[in-house]
């Protein structure tokens, strides 16, 4: 279901322009973004995994909590300027698709929308979430990647479609 | 480090023949090697990271706790009876590298040593580690995959090299 032949240009643009996590309040309703540089692409209980690393003051946390999935979108082309607009604000001050200027479409399998013209596009129901244990850092993470305490749940989601993403 | 050009391959053997996940214990020194079908590839806190599942029963479990670093070694071509061989014998009773016919060689960065004749070498170093919390498991996976209670402990393993492996 993880299709080897993404994971290059997949892991590509973590490293460099970022991807867009993509999930939904349960109650709004609303398709939030959030652009990531930050995440595990894996095999684990015989499964596709996208683990997601999510602070847990981020709008995006509330929503997975809600809704137990989500969806990763790694961004076409002419994507450059959405991807620093979600990096920079939040969902819940902004509609950020429509700021943003990108549109969103249904998923196949799971609640949480996708970004239309995306290149390619992971389904993923969150299967297992663990936080990170400040006794289990090492003291310059600690102090460097987590100076107001503010951990990440990293959200191991079982990928349960993945595809070349739908055009805009 | 982690470099995306090697890592449709490695995520191809991961899903197929296996790697080779090798480990030493701080007393005996004899490598040991454990052939996986499960792990993350991925980037966090802004390094690349090579995430490891062991359970607690194996030997190469002690090995990492005793040492802090492993290596992952995507096999070369000819390595499918040392992959069997790794996959259904402990290093606790085995001498494997020698009973699998393959042979080890230090590596550059780390106290753990690599496979000779590996197509891709992975130097980790453990930054973080966690225990599978059985509270957060769905029942299928508590049942399916865990029903002897035997959980995996992950290990974040930064990746401090990585090269094309070095000949037989």
């Amino acid at each position: 279901m993880l299709k080897p032949e993404y994971i290059e240009e997949t892991y590509r643009k973590l490293g460099g322009e970022g991807l867009l996590l993509v999930s939904r309040s349960k109650a709004k309703r609303r398709p939030n973004a959030m652009t990531i540089g930050w995440a595990f692409l894996g095999r684990f209980w015989d499964e596709p995994f996208f683990v997601v690393a999510v602070r847990k003051s981020r709008y995006t946390h509330r929503c997975i909590e809600e809704t137990g999935d989500f969806t990763v979108n790694v961004p076409g082309r002419g994507m450059e300027g959405a991807l620093r607009f979600c990096g920079s604000h939040s969902g819940r001050d902004h509609d950020k698709f429509k700021e943003a200027g990108i549109r969103s479409g249904k998923a196949k399998k799971v609640s949480s929308p996708v970004v239309l013209g995306s290149s390619i596009v992971y389904e993923c129901r969150v299967a297992y979430k663990a936080n990170i244990a400040p006794k289990s850092l090492p003291k310059s993470v600690l102090n460097g990647i987590y100076p107001d305490r503010d951990f990440h749940t990293l959200y191991f989601g079982e990928v349960v479609a993945c595809y070349r993403g739908p055009r805009a």
